[in-house]
């Protein structure tokens, strides 16, 4: 393959062997695996999860509810606080399948059940401490109002609690990700058992955030894990300790366009609407937005040490390195890089080249 | 117009206005007005240039350089440093227009010299200071061998100095402003007198940061300027004072999904992946991702006050408020967000809706 322009360059044996390796964790804790569909966002994917066993998966639009439902799949959640403003779309995808939605507060059911052509499922966002979105644990009083709504309205059955962890990716070391989950975990017991006491008995519980389901063993309580990154992984799970470098399944190959020496300082190709200007704090100093590789074989080698993306403008991105690799770059090389965050970085790109060179639409080439 | 999702709206009257404005700073200036069309990314807005008397642009890919060619446009500038693997690609478009290209080293003239059809503009990229791209000003071995080189070549033109003095973003006061721009015009016109003496006379001067653009009137020696954000400024132009509120012509209309009044926050549909990751520090504190605006008759009022974008992640954006805003607020809400920085918005959307409705593709929407 040769690059010529910034391409999203995808390795399928690691995309592969990443599902497979979360499958088998799902099955050993007894876990329903739906994974979330909005890190990699094409039907070619999502069809290798479908190989693996998966059969429920975790969106987070509706546009890509819909992107997913015209290629089979029928177990949708839609993991985001459920907006009235698309309650007429609910029509045509609630029919025939299994759609859940996220709500926080009573208010938006009766808008949600009147859309609904068919049973939905009604999952409560729960407020562990990341602070986005959710109802705090431990609201009781607002907890058993969104029960009694949900078991109010018609076409709407309550499903279950669910969180995201986001707390995880601020933990550095194995024991605070382990401290992190295990506090997590608890608050959504106790917001189970909480609504048990009042009468809605047999709600499920959902988690899943990549580090803690990557590494962690302990999902006791938990119904379903949702991860989502760990399909490509990426440069902040590496830092993280929730991958290994090879892992890691997607890169953007980038042309270095002008080589500074006296700054070690490469210009690639390859800039924020590339790579997106979401960043991670490196461990050896410093916010980066990605790692940098070599060309290797079809892909791409290990990473270069002490070499990172350091800054990135619309187009550019500006690669610091050692004084001994920069004398080894020259314009009209290309470096693949492991952006900061895979799913920002999918996100701008139309398509996957894999490394047979054969083309993947996302969700953004499909709209073509 | 009701908008159900993240939408990016354009206030078209307001382009118009900034249009015109830039342009009669040009000619007061005696300057050619080259805008960079790398913000607006829009045939439709680009012939909005052309009726205020635009013939010239700036791009910063090949991509958008075919992308405005197939619209009609005979001068155009790449402002990127050359990459030697796209060089096919000048062959079809040096063809029957001006075309310019940007090197900040010899090596690869011989390059575009044996890619070009026709004539080709060569423009050397000069460093002020940023340290991103560029032959550093006062490099006269190195600017005087780009010069020679050129001139070895068939095809190429020698035309002129080419830099982007973006440490105007930092500055956050005229003085300052003032200040770095004087500072890169006088880099600017010290390294034209050496390769001047050097016997490369008649060499042009192209500058164009927005900030000093819309507000500097001292432009002595240069012979273009090549502004790009003006067109829809932002929250990060608004900060810096190049801009008045009202000159912001895009922003992002976005539901409310539910609404914490106990921590003064709304959490909406609009995240990193309709905003960008882009912020900018704020003079009331902190980084921001955009400003917040409710909906005013078909487009936006005033800015509320002590209230930004504080956090996003890929689709939810979490509004910090006051306590008296945060009342007013509810699900199925539209506030609009004027974003960080506009050109990687806009990057991030198939197209613009107009107050009046109309859809105004852009390039990703133009591939369609």
């Amino acid at each position: 393959m040769t690059f010529t322009k910034p391409t999203l360059v995808l390795d399928e044996s690691r995309v592969r062997r990443n599902i497979n390796r979360m499958a088998a964790r799902a099955r050993r804790f007894g876990l329903r695996f739906r994974p979330h569909f909005k890190t990699h966002q094409s039907w070619h994917i999502g069809r290798i999860f479908r190989e693996a066993g998966v059969t429920a998966i975790t969106v987070s639009s509706m546009d890509m509810a819909s992107y997913f439902a015209a290629d089979g799949w029928t177990d949708i959640l839609i993991a985001f606080p459920f907006n009235v403003l698309e309650a007429e779309e609910l029509t045509r995808l609630s029919e025939g399948r299994t759609l859940g939605v996220l709500v926080e507060s009573p208010e938006g059911l009766p808008v949600i059940a009147r859309n609904a052509t068919a049973p939905v499922d009604v999952w409560i966002k729960i407020n562990v401490g990341l602070n986005r979105a959710g109802a705090d644990w431990n609201d009781e009083r607002l907890l058993v109002r969104i029960c009694r709504e949900t078991a109010r309205q018609p076409r709407l059955r309550l499903r279950g609690l669910l969180t995201h962890n986001g707390r995880t990716y601020a933990a550095r070391t194995y024991e605070a990700l382990a401290r992190s989950h295990a506090e997590a975990m608890r608050k959504m017991r106790r917001s189970r058992a909480i609504l048990d006491r009042s009468g809605f008995a047999g709600l499920e519980i959902s988690v899943g955030d990549t580090p803690s389901c990557s590494r962690l063993d302990d999902f006791d309580g938990a119904d379903e894990m949702r991860p989502g990154n760990f399909v490509l992984y990426d440069a902040t799970q590496l830092e993280l300790g929730s991958c290994r470098e090879n892992d890691i399944a997607a890169a953007v190959a980038c042309p270095v366009v002008s080589v500074h020496p006296s700054r070690n300082e490469a210009i690639i190709y390859g800039g924020a609407i590339h790579l997106s200007k979401d960043d991670v704090l490196a461990r050896d100093g410093g916010r980066i937005y990605g790692r940098v590789c070599r060309p290797r074989g079809a892909g791409w080698g290990p990473i270069l040490a002490r070499t990172s993306v350091t800054m990135l403008s619309q187009e550019h991105g500006v690669i610091t390195t050692t004084p001994s690799e920069i004398k080894r770059i020259k314009p009209g090389d290309v470096l693949f890089v492991l952006p900061a965050h895979s799913c920002l970085t999918v996100d701008l790109f139309p398509e996957y080249v894999r490394l047979d060179g054969q083309r993947i639409p996302t969700i953004h080439g499909w709209c073509m």
